[in-house]
């Protein structure tokens, strides 16, 4: 018999919710619907939140349980909706949407929302900042003179029916459980937990009302998730509540065991993302942008569209600079360089089979690309520069990679988180590494 | 990469303590003692304290981690030190000291103390007040008009020396880390770990200095072990604790099914206590008193007392009433009594077979013998006086129970809680359960 028991007042207890799920039993529909709701208006205190989701984390929820879980996330704040969205001619336009668990050089939303746009869907892009070795798309984005992340939302409205796609910053109070309670996971170590990762994403995106999403999930070192099977767990559990929601969602796995591109910082990012809207770029960035291009259009119910077309074309550039415009950025202005190189030299001849993501995106963070708490700035000129990718021949004391940061005295550590990001082997080698590992539908 | 990793000036960061105990492996006594040490000066938040009792609760510790965890909380305060101790003629005196891990009708602590003081050991009973539906030693002695619970250290150690039993407040600082983290299982659906568990009682066992320690832990409804197999654990768990600490410990296992005795509340436990020092009173808690009282004395080293014979023979009763004085109480005070009484009569012809536990616990808690919250008081007068033990024979509409309070509009409720308390079977039967069930030493 516990304390609180005789002073109910409302139709559970947070411990006897705790209980439950410590002991391996299933919540209830109504047991999560009061659980999210008393945490966000406060009821159930952070201890005892942390205490659930590391239950969560050990115990596991069933699908049904995710759900409900995620459609509470949702049901606790405010919601978009697009379906009143027409275009220019008056036709209506359906949204589509990407999200990505994030990897290093992980440029791929800024060519991709105006290809997408190019073929008559819109693209309403919400998105965040970085924090730890993975970017934001925001903090690449804020590199061009004049962008601004914050759009109202008649804005938004007006931008994804004139230019097609907005990449802005999520307003409003969108999925407020989530928020409080992914800063609550980040502390108490029960950030790795599927159900609590799949339903965090899938509540803020469904919140956002598109109508349909493609999730880049990624797998290896510079991923959140190590190994192919909890991707895979990840991508399924996803495409799962999506479709509990109505929300068309396909997921693709694809590797980040090294960086995507050969630019892992803000500016860097952003010229890259250039290259590839002007029809060029790194085979990667182009390949992946292309994929998730047809993926986004054939969930939004727009088929024979050829994305690689647009790139090369220019049409996927004119919405970049119409898009890029309309919040305020000078798409011809030169970009921020940082004052201070470092040069990273190849040990040793052979073939470079293994350039580490996860070490890149340390180090490109250490230089300043990226954050370390929520409340610091970063460099927008900061990053990794790299001039080879697996696969390619080396020659020892060729250049592999410019360090670049406003503030040198953080070369030193860089240059420590790539210590055993190099691996060199003998000619006739070749990196292991498929780009797009699976789909799951 | 955690985003704190970067501004760790600590040994240790509370994400990676709790993520190694959450990944089922073992922690350091490096980790053990930082974490303690850290929890009790607000360096680890209480959320993540919480993720970790419940990472500890779901994956257990192990033996030496149990240990470390105890020693790391013993040493978050102060400690006693008893080893000095002589009685009035200068010789040295043991300390052995008995904890109970709660039941109904509980009161052998107050027989107990001045028995085994009889024998020429000192007994530094530092007792808690109840919540829920178990009683508190110090909430029945302070039926006892001007008994005092709280004493000085000089005062506890000159009532030591001169009438070998006290029994009142711990005071001072003794394991606040142990208070903290109680106070966070408590309502973070933590409390059930036995790791945690014995953790906790042994700490301030430990930190209280007592030379010696006999433990009651109690299996039934009434207790907090539902189950034999749990309690013999926590008895195991507890006895290999005492040992490592230098403590000389010996658990019995014994029977909390039904109440222990005939009352349940506070003045008429001290009533009942009276009578068993006066020879007299329950079967069951003469028998639980003098079995206790041997462990104690075995040991603190001394043998061959017979303390059945003190009971009798009114030596126990002469500490009894030294000690009482020697806190301001009055021995021959009449005891306060309670204004409203209900009486509950048998249904049925037949043997009583169960009298439950946790029936007559929460009856007696809802009367007002205990309280629900920390800062409620609690009626000396209330509780529940029994007029048959398990084994009786009873016919129809005979008394089978009294209730007492001075808030007459809680006997609905608290009959509702004895509604399937009684249980009569066909004249011949007998109830099940051995008082003592078994010893662990």
């Amino acid at each position: 018999m516990n304390a609180q028991e005789s002073f109910a007042s409302q139709p559970f207890t947070a411990v006897e919710v705790i209980a439950a799920k410590r002991d391996g039993g299933r919540l209830t529909p109504e047991q999560i619907a009061w659980t999210i709701a008393a945490y966000t208006r406060g009821d159930i205190a952070e201890e005892q939140m942390a205490a659930l989701n590391m239950a969560i984390l050990l115990n596991g929820m069933d699908r049904s349980e995710i759900s409900q879980w995620t459609a509470a996330m949702v049901a606790s704040g405010e919601t978009l909706d697009f379906s009143g969205l027409r275009n220019r001619a008056g036709a209506p336009l359906p949204t589509t949407d990407k999200h990505s668990t994030g990897g290093v050089g992980d440029k791929i939303t800024l060519p991709l929302a105006p290809l997408v746009a190019v073929f008559g869907a819109a693209v309403p892009q919400l998105s965040g900042r970085g924090l730890g070795h993975t970017g934001g798309t925001l903090d690449k984005l804020e590199a061009i003179p004049g962008w601004r992340a914050d759009v109202s939302h008649d804005a938004l409205l007006r931008q994804l029916s004139e230019v097609g796609a907005v990449i802005c910053a999520a307003g409003g109070n969108l999925a407020p459980a989530d928020k409080k309670l992914y800063a609550l996971r980040d502390v108490t170590g029960t950030v790795e937990s599927i159900p609590l990762i799949a339903s965090s994403i899938m509540s803020k995106k469904i919140a956002e009302g598109t109508g349909a999403l493609v999730l880049d999930v990624k797998v290896g070192s510079g991923a959140f998730m190590k190994t192919e099977e909890r991707a895979r767990e990840l991508a399924r559990t996803m495409v799962a509540l999506g479709k509990d929601a109505g929300v068309n969602t396909v997921a693709l796995l694809t590797d980040m065991s090294t960086p995507l591109g050969l630019t892992a910082g803000n500016a860097i990012e952003v010229e890259e993302s250039v290259e590839v809207l002007a029809g060029g770029g790194p085979e990667d960035v182009v390949e992946l942008t292309v994929a998730l291009a047809r993926e986004m259009l054939e969930a939004a119910g727009i088929r024979d569209a050829d994305p690689a077309a647009a790139l090369r074309d220019g049409r996927a550039m004119d919405v970049w600079r119409r898009m890029i415009s309309a919040q305020g950025g000078d798409p011809d202005a030169a970009l921020p360089a940082a004052r201070e190189s470092d040069v990273v030299y190849a040990p040793a001849d052979g073939v470079l089979v293994g350039l580490d993501a996860m070490a890149v995106g340390v180090a490109a963070w250490r230089l300043g690309a990226g954050r370390a708490r929520k409340e610091d700035a970063v460099q927008a000129g900061a990053g990794v520069r790299m001039h080879a990718k697996p696969g390619a021949l080396v020659r020892a004391g060729e250049p592999l990679m410019t360090l670049l940061t406003d503030t040198p005295e953080k070369f030193a550590s860089a240059r420590e988180a790539l210590a055993a990001a190099v691996v060199i082997a003998p000619e006739g080698s070749r990196p292991a590494n498929r780009l797009i590992i699976d789909r799951i539908a």
